[in-house]
């Protein structure tokens, strides 16, 4: 593919909805020159003086940008444990005091779009940057941006579901596409739109697709530049619209080793490295500007800031604008000053140290799951040999562990009961679950074993999120190969250790039903 | 009419609309008993841990809630003006701390609801609240859940612009009912309601009324309870549901009086009767359910809260509710924790002695610029014999000052310019300015002299907002009429009177071209 790096976005309006077009443009445009006039006094809105505000300033201790080591922290001596026994302000934390004054003593914004510069600049110039209220918030005007309703859009076959929730009530229904360890696969893309039937698929062929592309929501697939170029070639062919949603961007994990095989040496020590290291956005590739990028700060600052920001072409993002200022206005203002001094009180290098020591963190976990899991199981790799994982190693996990409580070796692992390739970012662990080994399973039964299995695990104690919950569609569910999704962001480490010795107990009873 | 006060809710949920029914249930819903199991530990979630905020705690010096004396600040030693010479913390400022931790050591949130109980407790009982991101995010979430597209709402002749922004992309539009100095007529809404032809209309009768009662945007009116109740009525007769946009609510000033007849005593001196002498909202009299209520913190704490809440029936919260999930989900939990712990601290009586300061700050500022115009212009009162102000005291203001630069009387006090009705709550003046008087107009002429009036103030230094913008539909437009909306909630004292030195200049020339 020949980028044509830094030209203008191309005229993409063609793909703006009704209801976008209807939003008109906001009827005090043409005397904004007023509005800015230096020396005016304003009449004219209907705010309250500053004055009025009951807060003099706002503070926070915010943690130091290198709060987090950069080597995992060890389950037996962990910073949440510390933090849970003694509260915040306990000595392992490094606290950086911030202040934001009520009249501050002058302009100096962080300049997000300057800082994303050295993290994903798009592939043509006129790029523009938004804030919205969270990604959800960020994909629903976006999707009333484009889309009409009735019209269909391109998904992943799994994925997340408040992304199907908010637009099925304008009948507007995804279209699964296959999946493989990268997450969309590009060759059924362009067999779906090449062989795309109206009539069959009861719509228009899509012109906008929706994806999670990195620690994908729930398969944890992560999708690297090669295919990344494929799929927008495929796109720019059939005229579509990329929606990249991408709240895991920045907890890239790399592959995991078994403990055994871990280095206790931390791979990306620079934090320059580590931004270098990331698979690049679908905005790198992106020459037309075709791609409305949503970025969050829930995953990397908290998910009550409900901020986050659109990096898109300016066409697209006059109307997405003109759709938060009659619905949402502006994201909170204290939410806002609190991530805007932290930034700048941070520096772009402290953010980027802090994103990586967040990752660390996040390996540290991952890591320390699938170790539980290898533990409480037998576990054993093998090749995939079909559907989402061919070709991949896949980590099976057989019934037994492979020592008995004495410490002796045994050879009858049992059955395979779970299937997962581990993740390389975000924050889940995809498992695929046998329901063919469970003694009631018959092909083709409506049985859902899945949501026995669902309720087994909280009635002993442990809450997973059931598989069908992620269905793009009922077409890509199978009674025989049950799924659910495993967090391993929230809880601490004795309790992640404790759940998954649950979920074994839990899952052997079940499959000997 | 009878109350049939604290029975449930009617049965109202044919009034919801095919979006709002296509939203679905929450698909979790039916497994919400495991996720709420005490002891269970969570897998289920894509939540980072609280360890991974980067704040140990927040801080605000927030304001004791009587920083405001209950005098009005008097323009010549104004804690505004201190506020701007010596910013936060000038010695006017009574300033108490609050911290928010990042582990509450007990959960004892501020139950808004019991507290709400003595404002204004609907006439049901099984009433509920839910949080919004602000009022304009409240009404667009009221209109998708009631209306389906190509509807028509009732809304007042002149109306929040963008209350219209975001229902105008819907196909949803307007059905203007005259007003008078209580805001919406009852007789006017009867009668347009009871000969509604559907032909000549162009669509159904409508079942949604949007209505900001309190110090109307942008007329300033305020209606009282025995109008709402006569609207009430017609509600239930023509079973209409009626959204309560009342930002405003806390702002009721009391009558204008000309300086001269002034006391310097303050109407209300004790919270309790503050609270007790606010009209009454909408709720007051919903024996049915069919009110829902949008409160907001924008004007009562700061706009950028984005914070505010729905008060209505079970029936309708449970689609806003879900509205809200997959659009904006939670508002900002920085906003909500820094808005929470100041209440707490304040507490229900320190709360209601804010907003008792704050109406005085703004009976205090509604007073000076009507004195500022009464000295630029001769102000005459006459009663008002059409139109809004029928029957009501209408300040008339005259090119001329009543006194000329050397102190003498003056009898010519030249065309009638301006009429209005001091307003008795909010933050806007509602300026008709008699165009029928300027050299240049001609009945039915299309120039629109309103615009030019706007641009010539914006250029000498003074910016309103244009009567146009507020015009529900074009037909409630009259090119011998104008309007402007002046805002006396934003600016300095000083400021202010500067700017109605310029509106004086600007208009006495406007008017002898």
């Amino acid at each position: 593919m020949a980028l044509e790096k830094h030209g203008k976005a191309i005229d993409l309006s063609h793909h703006l909805s009704d209801l976008s077009r209807a939003r008109g443009t906001s009827p005090l445009k043409g005397l904004i020159k007023y509005v800015t006039k230096p020396g005016t006094i304003s009449l004219a809105g209907g705010m309250p003086h500053p004055s009025y505000f009951p807060y003099a300033d706002i503070s926070a201790n915010a943690l130091a940008s290198d709060n987090f080591a950069l080597e995992p922290t060890r389950p037996d001596s962990s910073v949440s444990w510390f933090w849970k026994l003694f509260g915040a302000g306990s000595s392992k934390e490094k606290i950086m005091p911030i202040t934001i004054p009520k009249c501050p003593s002058q302009a100096d914004d962080i300049n997000l779009a300057v800082s994303l510069q050295y993290v994903y600049k798009p592939a043509y110039s006129d790029w523009t940057t938004l804030v919205q209220t969270g990604n959800t918030d960020g994909w629903s005007r976006a999707l009333q941006t484009l889309c009409n309703p009735g019209e269909l859009i391109l998904t992943e076959e799994w994925t997340y579901p408040s992304a199907l929730a908010n637009s099925q009530p304008f009948n507007i229904f995804p279209v699964p596409i296959a999946m493989d360890s990268e997450g969309m696969r590009s060759d059924d893309l362009r067999k779906v739109l090449s062989e795309w039937d109206e009539t069959a698929r009861g719509g228009k062929r899509p012109h906008v697709m929706y994806t999670v592309p990195v620690g994908q929501n729930p398969s944890g697939a992560t999708m690297g530049l090669e295919r990344k170029k494929e799929i927008y070639d495929i796109c720019v062919e059939f005229d579509i619209i990329i929606v990249e949603d991408d709240p895991y961007y920045f907890l890239q994990e790399g592959q995991y080793k078994p403990k055994s095989e871990r280095s206790s040496q931390s791979a990306h020590k620079d934090p320059g490295d580590f931004i270098a290291n990331l698979v690049p956005s679908y905005l790198k590739v992106d020459y037309q500007g075709r791609v409305i990028r949503l970025d969050t700060f829930s995953k990397t600052i908290a998910p009550g800031s409900r901020l986050g920001f659109f990096t898109c072409n300016p066409r697209f993002a006059e109307r997405l604008e003109r759709h938060g200022e009659t619905t949402t206005q502006a994201p909170c203002g204290f939410g806002q000053s609190l991530i805007t001094q932290l930034l700048k009180s941070w520096g772009y290098e402290g953010y980027t140290r802090w994103l990586h020591g967040l990752a660390v963190q996040y390996t540290g976990r991952r890591d320390y799951i699938i170790d539980c899991f290898a533990e409480e199981f037998h576990l054993r790799s093998s090749i995939g040999t079909t559907g989402i994982w061919n070709g991949l190693e896949v980590y099976d996990l057989y019934a037994k562990p492979k020592r008995n409580a004495s410490g002796l070796e045994k050879f009858d692992f049992g059955p395979k009961l779970i299937s997962f390739v581990p993740p390389t970012s975000g924050m889940f662990i995809w498992l695929k679950i046998n329901f063919r080994t469970h003694p009631s399973f018959k092909e083709g039964d409506e049985e859902p074993l899945e949501t026995q299995l669902f309720i087994k695990l909280a009635e002993g104690g442990v809450l997973v999120a059931p598989g069908w919950f992620f269905a793009a569609t009922d077409n890509v569910l199978d009674s025989g190969e049950g799924h659910v999704r495993i967090s391993f962001s929230n809880v601490d480490f004795d309790a992640l250790k404790k759940a998954v010795g649950i979920f074994g107990t839990v899952l052997r009873d079940f499959f000997k039903e």
